[in-house]
């Protein structure tokens, strides 16, 4: 087999104090493929065919066919986009979004992106609704959903809520963060470099506060680490991988991502299928790493809405921790 | 007036790092006394006479009075009786208790008091009951139930838990804790300094984790206290007072106190009247210092209840603060 830009040894991008191994590649018939998925790992599935009817999707189809809905469309001066949530925007006066939105036809994103005369990166994210055209609505329904929704029944994942398209500049960055939904991460067109880290790895990626904007964001920037705010950082241990076209990647809920479009490949085109969690049954001790965060979560919502005052919250954590949990 | 062991100047002891401020001692008559109870504030008050019933209590009255009942005395070989919670000893392996206790009739007590050959330190702590003999059954009955009671309703407190019976070797030592309910602390023979600290100098104090038997005692020593992992311990500010026959000390509830029995003054004899906290009604914001201890009680009693693994709770704990709201 020839060599691909996805071999391990081609993709491999080195950021200073982040080891990464390989994240499997296998065909969807591979056994280890359906026992990763089944025990929460990642693993990329070369042969799905999730999206298989929509392998043709490019800039010029999509503009052509995607009628004249409204796309949401970000902005970024750096390259980076750090997802914020605006409802918790108040909770911290200082706050300044670092990427900025606007709604625009999928035409007028079309062109900006194929300008490329301004120095802003831009970035599609949306979720597919009834507004497309006639012949994507055709390409959606023939999805694979046949696997979809074996995945989602085999490993009792809840119902899917959406499917996100997202088309990025090549060279787009989405910081390390982690979502409270289980992704299957199906790549159309171009290539995107995958990060991953277990749950485990929470106390080394130091996420904002819950009430924060960038709430389940890394505090971390990968390219230039505050070592002496965020010291665990240094021993950070996941995996790495590049998916292209066809490839489709099992995300499991609560791991953590950092998605990076490649430079020189074009822009990147993909779309996400995610389901809610399992339903909670009977907790079994020990507790592993999920459902720690997601504890850590529940306590950290119950501490902020008792205390109905944010910016007092980190002193009233550090008093309940230093020098008695600490 | 003739000076009095109790008069601030001659009272004052010094620890190292420990700025204290006089209690107020005001007659019960004062309206700031009233005022001082009412805003949750320490206060001495000197002429309430609530046991002037059993001011002529002592060790021989006691003897020939108390009955056959049998008593809770605490040893320990350095003079420190720092609270135990026994229930909570198995949560930590690790733990040997500071101090041993013995039931005993007040009689064995009294005569090894008496003795004085022996090199540890005894603490009688004994709840009054009913198997009292008649004659203390009466100056109980005679307490000033009134002003017990006066406090009680004006304040909005719970009901009478109980009254506990203190005689204390001199050079005795309670290490500073808090207690979860409000007590009127009456003094009978003795004296006893008390130092005593708002809810708000927590974070000064370091209480041991809530599965530790000693819960809502201070880590740290106050006699040689380790900087290097308590290091508010150097802001620690508060009150200071000693109590002597007559005096009766208001304890809000969440108070930091350390007790002292004065040397060179012989045993001390005491009674607290402990109330239940008042009810909790609509919470009003900004909370005060002693809700908030409450609120991280119950974060505490959570996460004990959910992770059921204390010896991981430090990990826990530390992993959602650290770095992020410290
Ligand atoms: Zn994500
Ligand atoms: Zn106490």
């Amino acid at each position: 087999m020839a060599s691909d830009i996805r071999d391990p040894i081609q993709g491999s991008k080195n950021y200073k104090h982040v080891t990464t191994a390989p994240i499997p590649r296998l065909e969807y018939k591979d056994p280890r493929a359906e026992e990763l998925i089944q025990s929460g790992q990642p693993v990329i599935i070369t042969d799905s065919d999730l999206v298989g009817s929509a392998y043709h999707w490019n800039l010029d189809y999509l503009c052509a066919n995607l009628g004249n809905g409204l796309y949401t469309v970000y902005t970024s001066g750096n390259g980076k986009f750090k997802y914020y949530d605006e409802k918790k925007v108040p909770n911290v006066p200082s706050f300044q979004p670092p990427t900025s939105h606007t709604d625009m036809t999928f035409q007028d994103f079309a062109s900006k992106l194929k300008r490329k005369d301004n120095s802003d990166w831009i970035y599609l994210q949306q979720p597919l609704n009834d507004t497309v055209g006639p012949r994507i609505e055709l390409d959606f329904k023939g999805f694979n959903w046949d696997f979809a929704y074996r995945q989602m029944k085999r490993n009792r994942w809840g119902p899917l809520t959406s499917n996100l398209l997202l088309v990025g500049m090549a060279g787009v960055v989405t910081p390390a963060h982690y979502d409270e939904q289980e992704n299957l991460f199906a790549q159309i067109q171009g290539y995107k470099r995958f990060l991953l880290f277990h749950p485990d790895q929470f106390e080394c990626l130091y996420p904002y506060p819950i009430f924060h904007p960038h709430d389940r964001q890394s505090q971390v920037d990968f390219d230039d680490p505050d070592l002496k705010k965020f010291p665990q950082f240094s021993k950070l241990k996941g995996y790495e991988g590049i998916v292209g076209p066809k490839d489709v990647l099992y995300i499991p809920m609560y791991w953590w991502h950092q998605v990076e479009s490649l430079e020189d490949h074009g822009e990147t085109i993909s779309c996400t299928f995610w389901f809610k969690a399992a339903p909670t049954e009977k907790v079994v001790y020990p507790l592993n790493a999920g459902q720690k965060v997601a504890i850590m979560r529940n306590i950290e919502k119950m501490i902020a809405d008792t205390l109905k005052d944010n910016k007092n919250m980190p002193h009233f954590m550090r008093t309940m921790v230093q020098g008695r949990y600490s």
